[in-house]
């Protein structure tokens, strides 16, 4: 494995061509900015399942349900922009584990979590691998001591028990005790368009995941899903309350013209 | 077999022929009478397990067990008459999804509510579908506002956390962001026989489901597994005790010769 | 969306309440009449590809493939409307195979080819199962013999070497010794509307079944389909020809206006 | 590869020739002896992630994670010399379910359990077969109650609730109402060896199972495999608590020349 | 359900204890003697179909169809006794692929081929594998050569094309380049019983392939098996010609009493 | 979608970043030159298995084979540099599917084979797609017309029956009605790295498919592997046609010291 740098023509972080298919360390720049934390966590509160909805109707994005990872905590909600992680299959020629690198620096996966800031979450497309353990609890314990929101793999983490204990928030397929490159994949880009579950992500995205699973929003969506999903909200709250004290869904669901007098009234005794 | 026909003794709304196929409401109608609801009980006391084997020996039922759906909350069981709704792929020239329904009440779905009644269990065929959720919390507020057991489906719920933390009974292949329409799938047919996790249901058959797993009991069958059951279980507790104590299987499992004095005396002591 | 209510057209042998589930003969009327011969021969001559297209084009069916069922015989086309059968998982109870039937009148599947007429599709939603043989050479000689265009399976025929030399067109799973109960499924109803390789069907539709698979075309579609094709195909022929001798695609196809006069030319020496 | 003939040493129950295929109790005789309690605890304590990752180095397996069993109590830990069970698929000459068997002694699977000691784990290869329920509340009762560890299945349990609320640990591919030979699989052999997940076990292979999975320790690596892993461990617990608090992976995963003062000065402060 | 102990029976090369895992040539002793020539291709004759049912009525045999191992040349039938071959998952400490074996004697699959004998079928539990080549060219050409009927793999072959030229006949779930140990299985025993596409297969059992796929007969139930069928097919011949010359299926199938003179006729023609 | 073409101020090989995601046409430079024919051609000659079983002595490549991927044409054998193309699931906001196309240059999967010349071999990652159609006749009747060799998809073609009859050589999953972009995928990326079937390839990979499937070797070890398989094959064809003849395996295969005096003999006879 050879670092290759053509420092003098590229700078870095930095995508070299990856037709003359040496050894090298392919990782994409960093995206321009991060997306404003109020608004992240906004999308947040609204939630996979509302925002899977908006996304289809804002932008035609029939379904943004990455299906696959799912949450390793229930409960708990993370959002971030992503920075994306490619596996693939390993082919000898190319790559060689040789006793797992005897240069750590060389270890890919590290660059994602390097290029990571404070609430930003890892989107690994480990093409659904099960045998791979993606990350091992020193790597995410650096990764949530710099402000980790969390990750999403379509595969595995390994030394699961200490990393939920951290409260990092996973997503993944399930727990393996082997690591990374033990069986078949490995990591072979940094920052590029992911297939993660079947669903496209690009570095930048706004990833929410929450029991329901995990969505991305495309960055420059995010202002115009707020605005929308504000909108519907409002009278959910008292039509849940009617609804589970043996309501009418007629009445309630949605909010019909016979219950808005109700409604008002409600909402009078909530101030 | 016979040839029955019984038009004369249906009312509307019921399943109408179904080959001329303009866009219809496919609704049957309800079923008789509900099950007594102290058998339920005491067939949810019973358990999948021993139902399961039950009826393979009353009936030659030879696999009851609903493959797929799978508790959402250890620990809880439900039972109650099946209420059942059938989805089907969507092709495009007979159902689209306008707006998601213009007008609510075409949502078939929510007629397999309407129908329900106290102590009913909601059983989907959704296919096995990962990418639609077929109920979201407002809905099943509804349903477990007028008192519904549960809903077992071969697919997936979304808004998950609220729904889960009413407390009402799910048995799912998982959840989803996704909403019921939202990708491949569309709800068909209220009450006409499904099958549900590779098992025929018909509506009004007993559902009873716990960790284990969900069965059917034929509603004919119901009293007839009960009375046998009911022989079964007498030292089932004096035995379990004795081999958790570190007694030989061969003496307390089926229960020995010579372990039925000591069995005869602690059952005094029970008294 | 209507809520139809033809049971006063509706005559025996038909599809009768479900709910009571005594076994029963679940057959439903054939439908009214047979789509125009000439109209099914072009729909044919079209073939599964543009059809799959096109119905995108003039109906929005987005996927109108159905996944499963694959050519036996590479090179055969077949169309014709569709009579539909659908098997459901055996459970016991209701179900049982008692020799083989003792009346074989009661065997249900063979009342899908006492509907079928000269001309017809038989399509079965067998479940994707693989151990269960839905027709053998018996059934199928009789069903080619009163001129069955052929037959479309989400599951497997047995005797399969005697029933492809008669030539009858099958699509299907794969092949199975075994006979159509032998493992886990029955025949259930027929000529009610079913899922086959995850595509809607109803009986009536026009199917159309070559090498690239197998697609249902709606009947009231059938004529919009025939007049939009044949806008399509006409230079195609002078494209293919051309590019196989090595013409350059951006000049043949879609034909550009450089090469409109070269076709015209090409299209003189045709007549 | 040698031309082993210890058949002088074997002493019955034992696993005689099997071409004569009548039907027969094939149980290999119990392995030597049991290994080191201390050993096993200590294997226990290093956890499936560390000792699939040293058998790699060790003993060049490749993957020792059993892919299939998961943890149905996360936090669990096990550890134990295997027993193992084989299950095959049924074919009805051979084997015949007559009335769950008229003497349970004729229960193989109950031998394996006979064979089990305190500290032992029960590996099952049911096939991955999601559908019969391999050992149920009395079974595993006898065997928690003679101090099992555990049981590892590639396919069910049944009566899971009150299996789980003895503590007992299970490994497996979730839970099932159905009994052991209810569907299609049935005890073949005790003690000879199986494919769990994917991987090779023979009888007294160590195995240790936690939230990250199950592997199996050749008995003979056991001693060499402690060895090493302790030399690995001693900073980490350091390089943690950095990461955690915010620390740079280049300075403490591996442990760098810059940061060995500061961990030596911590070491200090632990003592 | 006996204990047998035949052990003095036994000669060497045999199954020994396998609970000392060095590795070793796990080879069973042939069994005793090949079925009657005439009675296998009297089976053959009969085909898988009829043999399949046949089996369910006369032994109870729900399914003796092996999922998985298709015909590689449609058009074939073979017919004789079960060599097995057993595959197990890799595991380094217990086998490994030293320059695929220094001392080729010690493969243990070629010892499948030498204990084979003109008219045997060799049939292998490759464990569904899709990427190790089970058998090359000049293994298959050794086997044809000794006048081998055909190989039945749950697995692959590679060398296809050379392999399908010599007519040997082939079941098998695809082809592969890869060579018999290149990824992760390798041969464990050899005529011990097998799981082979879902079902049980013990060496000496008659194994029937056709187009429909494969069937394994105990070789105790031959004989019964081939008087039975004998009864059947006499009047289907005469059915078959008048179902393809449009007969009714009613009337032909099974024959009628009114259809029987028809036939007796017919048969007077045939003398 | 912007056609993005900024190849004035790029300068080969190139990337346009991907990380401010607007739709743009991602194309790599071609790679720099061809193999050499001869050698392309006597790698056909070795085959798909000898290259196999070679890449893993020579370079250490485990498995080198393509799963998914099939043969469309028993027979044919292929060979040349690979052109790749990588498929991508559809996120609406990013892809539309506008009328499929108004400017057909836009297509992507266009370019793939404008770059590509005689001799070359298109692979294109399709995901493991079944319901889309990655080329159809028209462009692959192009792609012959320039002297294409053939292509490899993880996925489907369309119009499979005029493409076959070409004569041009396909390796795919399958075939399908619908077209490229009809379901989930569109094309993303072309000459990029890919993964197909599970294999890492490199775009100038010399690709071998025949029977037993496609292998990639890549162009640096092209030589070496000539060189060494030549050595091989020389007593090959003496064997196999003295094994077909009844000879027996351990005198043949491998040549024996026994038999090279017959060799010998034979060899002279061969010239």
């Amino acid at each position: 494995m050879k670092l290759l740098n053509k420092l003098g023509t590229l700078k870095p972080p930095f995508r070299i061509s990856t037709i003359f298919h040496t050894m090298e360390m392919r990782i994409n720049p960093d995206f321009p900015k991060r997306p404003d934390r109020n608004k992240v966590d906004a999308l947040k509160e609204i939630g996979a399942a509302t925002i899977s909805a908006e996304l289809k109707h804002i932008a035609g994005i029939k379904d943004s349900f990455m299906m696959g990872p799912k949450s390793c905590a229930l409960g708990k909600t993370i959002g971030g922009p992503a920075i994306t992680l490619q596996f693939m299959p390993i082919r000898e020629d190319y790559y060689q584990d040789a006793e797992e690198y005897q240069n750590v620096e060389e270890q890919l996966h590290r660059h994602a979590l390097y290029l990571a800031q404070a609430g930003d979450v890892v989107v690994v497309d480990a093409r659904g691998d099960l045998s791979s353990g993606v990350f091992g609890e020193m790597m995410l314990a650096y990764f949530h001591g710099k402000g980790g929101e969390g990750v999403v793999l379509d595969g595995c983490i390994r030394d699961s028990r200490k990393i939920l204990e951290t409260g990092l928030g996973i997503w993944s397929r399930g727990f393996t005790p082997n690591y990374h490159i033990q069986t078949g994949i490995f990591p072979f880009c940094v920052n590029d368009p992911i297939s993660c579950g079947g669903r496209l992500v690009f570095p930048g995205d706004i990833i929410v995941a929450d029991d329901d699973g995990v969505v991305a929003v495309p960055a420059k969506l995010g202002a115009e899903l707020l605005d929308l999903s504000s909108e519907h909200a409002e009278w959910e709250e008292f039509s849940r309350q009617r609804l589970l004290a043996g309501g009418h869904l007629k009445r309630y669901y949605p909010l019909s013209d016979e219950a808005r007098p109700e409604y008002e009234e409600w909402k009078k005794t909530q101030e």
